[in-house]
């Protein structure tokens, strides 16, 4: 346990097209409601752009208290959660550190 | 004044090429000492990606108070502070709003 100190930060910037918005919506909170039961999860926020020509319509940005704990929890989502891809939807998953403010 | 219930979330994903990561760094902490002087900034937070393989390695997320805060704070900084664009350095800046926790 260490919030402070080892806190990892996932962005996930998904390319949607127009028409899956409501799909993409929909599978981010069955995946969403996977994620928040696993160990080292802190918190998500999904973020809609306000403008529909941006080139990402949505990105998720999400706390866990490790790497080991996002991807052992990412990769039993695989593995048991069932989770079926939007069609034409993509995304750019990784892991950040904050360095400035 | 509507910091609740107008804020929005500027997030902006650079794409970065390795070598270029210090002078986009030190890019991006002229652009925060001007912006954060305007009306309607309220924070920043420069995110560095943990693995050099993520496809943007540097994503800022800023909040305003509103749309207008952040378009004029965007216009001034252009005319006034005479910051110059990094070689190779590219990035896709939008306005959010958070749709779900």
């Amino acid at each position: 346990m260490c919030k402070t100190v080892c806190m990892v930060i996932l962005i996930n910037p998904f390319l949607v097209p127009p028409a899956k918005i409501d799909d993409a919506i929909a599978m981010w909170e069955k995946a969403r409601d996977f994620l928040s039961s696993q160990p080292g999860y802190i918190s998500t926020a999904l973020h809609r752009a306000r403008d529909e020509q941006a080139q990402f319509l949505l990105i998720n940005v999400a706390r866990w208290e490790s790497e080991d704990a996002f991807y052992s929890a990412s990769k039993r989502m695989r593995e048991e959660a069932g989770l079926q891809p939007v069609e034409g939807v993509t995304s750019a998953p990784a892991l950040y550190s904050i360095i400035r403010v």
